[in-house]
């Protein structure tokens, strides 16, 4: 299905569940997708972090995304994250992701090498060119080491390479700039904007943004859609309310011991907990070599839910 | 003068204009206190960054806070900024404000040591424990390259050593998990929690934020008052626009040549041209090594104004 | 063949050539690892990051290692990067690796993840464990963002998961460190050292490292070797002599605009260029979207192979 | 008294013994100014960061200056550290060095702000205007946060501003480079270059550094200007065992508890407990907000002294 011009409302980017050999759990990956699209999700983007992409084989990849693809069936867009090191393999990643039936590409600019802005350009000119799909950039400096220059996603948006912006930099200065921009050169109806600032929806809204794509949306999707459906509104207030709750829910991240664990897994496997505890899914395990939740945390990944109204 | 408690609304940081020789040129400075205060702004922070607090001797600190807190004259508080290494260097500056009537006390976690969390917290304790006046936290990992911990910060606010936050870090999402934790804790009414996300003040506000603490208010302290009212009265979509205004006349900072000068001086510059170009200030000299801007720049801020309707 | 105990000598990490249409050119590959044979060195080090292995699909990454393998022919042992983002990943590449006659693996940290030491150790037992081949740590903090912990590679050298280091953290305190407790605990013998520091191989060699893994040893191979030479047999004010040349040579990597093109593009350009120059390679393309060295940078490239008496 | 040059040998960076009280301890102070003139150092460098400079007030500051240079009287020459954020700052540190009777400066880049090197350069050339002092650049990028680029140290090499450099950086192969170049340009003679990277003492000599500054010097200066007798004299198996005896002893600034205290306290309070233990200051405090090295660690560094042969 075409992508909705622009992408709007809430694209949650699944969690990857497995079974306890490490295999994509099909059967509790179908009923994820399920509760999202049920939740009123505008889309779902599958491969991104959240998704444990830069933990799944090729092979796996495949399979994930082909199970969304299916479930999905057309009732909302599939975006696919195409997460790798640079320019060839990403397109690689992106071309098999055409041919599962993405409806649009996520990727991100080049990491592990050290790259300037006119390569970042060119690395996104060239996945563009070898994909009929659309391409959303993905901002994500915590893991790419490399923020997005503003001007690089303006050039990019103006000779249409790009068709949106995945922004998880959690700098909602330079978006509001970006925002601003963007409607001075008149794109703000054919580039998208979704942010991953899940913590500052309302606030993003407020300043523009069409969408967002929050992590925590696997665990409360339902929480998000009634967030963008009271900005969309105006309801300004009803929207911070939900926000709140939802920041108050985010503290399942950091149940976790940072003494003991990556920031990854923490949030990972709070996520999968989560769904776990909720019964979508079969096993709340994480992708080695990720550390797993130990049973306190999950007990406090259990107590929020309730605080959260969930369970 | 006591400060209210919560202190809300505009505070904005004030340049320090200099003469031609690099003295502080005090008429110019008090005139930028006076527009201020004429704007409708909550509050004064002298010696913050914005102020090139940096950049001045110890005796130039103490004549732009003696200037502007006889400015003042009681009309607002005066918050000032004690920046220096460590607990002991900032204990001085402290004191030194206190005797000058400054009516706040605004301090940094160390820098240029690697600090601990514990060890942040005993520094804040024992600036507080040397001064009568409030103390507030100034996060601002940009300069300092460390982030104040959610649970410090937490910590200091219930055990009163910090009667509010100044958060420059530019993480909207941990500032809006802090807000709701200090609700959760029954401490929103006591702890002010001013931005430094200058463009993203609707959403800060939105969330909860007590106040502003904008380097643009410096050029447009009208614009972010309206903001800030706005934002009080629940007219969230005027809220929005004013700050769209206030982010896109933001593109003066970014005027001057990255390939010649730092990102501080592009800034401080601008801001200092802006206020020479209203005719607010007599010279717009920034203190040195800070390389000027040219007069290209100077034009593009002229320009700038013109289109955010200043000049 | 199976890798000597410690391995010692000058181990290049092979440069990739590339076709001008972006295939792999195996008669240059094998041109490349002849030369470096010939000139005596002790290991051949393919798909490393100055093999562009992040630019390479994982077809042409086979074909580069095979090409090498079979090159070398049992002449010298062939080291294979594994450069992925994570385990299951990695495990694939050293699969693929020891199929194609590899003899040893090397593998970096996770990274795009935020990762724990010990979700790191448990990373490379469980690569270990997927294949026959001895495995080699890979510090290269510039592009995982992690510095593999000295606790970490003892541990891992103590119950034998890693063969070795290569060392390219540029941190050489903390090399000499880990060589002093390496001969602490009697694994001197067993545990080798190599360091990727191509300018401070006199320095690591007088320390007790037992080879070099030199980028720029793709450009002066018997240089290293001499300067190994050199170092073994106690004469060092001649190592030194020879270091100084090659670090004199090194400024080839910086002749790319820093303004115009990234610090990967910038150094992998110039060893193309000089091996190209040299009648090496027939053609000096690096992979996209790294931007081509210009005419005149390739001109002062040719100008340091006169001024270290290559050309 | 006038800098030699070059500046060779061993010039430690002393650590300021405090009082229970947190005042600077003068007989202790002394104290360690005469052991380690006793052990043959080429000069004394006061107020580094291993003199805890950034913990101590103006006066402090001076009263350890002043204590140092009396004690030297003239016997060895005085560097005086000038840390401070920016240029005028440092020059009035500068100035009342000068006063206080050093024989040389050394000053940092600025800090807390953001800067461009055509800044940096600047600032230096301030402050070498403001004094009759040589001025030494201070590289130490874990604090400052900015590596001083090789260009601009060449550049105000060949002009006189700088006399030498104190690399701290630990970018060995940096130092190579710039070795290199200056005696390419004939300045070897002229600008003295100082490693701080105190494991790696043996190659930094080796690759023509005059000397260095090692912050263990506190501890065991016999072992440093025995480190460096040795290579000047060619002996460089015995410099190298002398190097690995000193990086094992350095084990003693990571007996602190990494999860209770900062970096810079657990190596600082190491260095003071070590001089405590040995009976050379009275106590073993360091400056607030640091935590205190706990009963374990202080036994540990005992112990580290026993098997380096020093208790």
């Amino acid at each position: 299905m075409p992508l909705p011009t622009p992408l709007t409302g809430v694209v949650p980017p699944l969690c990857t569940p497995l079974t306890p050999r490490g295999d994509i759990d099909i059967r509790s990956l179908r009923a994820v997708a399920e509760r999202l699209i049920g939740a009123g999700v505008s889309g779902l983007f599958v491969l991104g972090s959240s998704g444990e992409a830069a933990y799944l084989s090729d092979a796996q990849r495949r399979t994930a995304l082909g199970t969304v693809v299916e479930t999905a069936g057309g009732r909302v867009p599939v975006l696919a994250g195409a997460i790798d090191m640079t320019t060839a393999r990403v397109a690689d990643h992106a071309h098999a992701a055409a041919e599962l039936g993405a409806d649009g590409i996520v990727a991100a600019a080049p990491f592990f090498t050290r790259t300037h802005p006119a390569e970042i350009a060119d690395h996104f000119r060239r996945i563009r060119g070898g994909t009929d799909l659309p391409l959303f950039g993905y901002d994500i400096p915590r893991s790419v080491h490399t923020k997005l220059p503003a001007a690089t996603v303006l050039e990019l948006a103006a000779d249409s390479t790009l068709a949106g912006l995945k922004d998880s930099s959690g700098d909602d200065g330079a978006l509001r700039r970006l925002l601003v921009e963007l409607r001075r050169r008149g794109l703000e109806d054919t580039f998208s904007v979704l942010t991953g600032s899940e913590l500052a929806v309302d606030g993003a809204l407020l300043a523009g943004a069409h969408g967002v794509v929050p992590g925590l949306g696997n665990v409360d999707p339902a929480g998000y859609v009634r967030l963008h459906m009271y900005a969309r509104a105006g309801r300004w207030a009803e929207a911070a309310a939900e926000q709140d709750r939802l920041a108050a829910l985010f503290a399942i991240t950091e149940v976790g011991d940072p003494a003991a664990m990556g920031g990854s897994s923490s949030a990972l496997g709070a996520f999968k907990a989560a769904l776990h505890l909720l019964g979508v899914i079969d096993c709340p395990a994480t992708a080695p070599p990720q550390v797993p939740l130990g049973d306190a945390a999950v007990k406090a990944v259990g107590r929020l839910l309730e605080d959260g109204g969930l369970l």
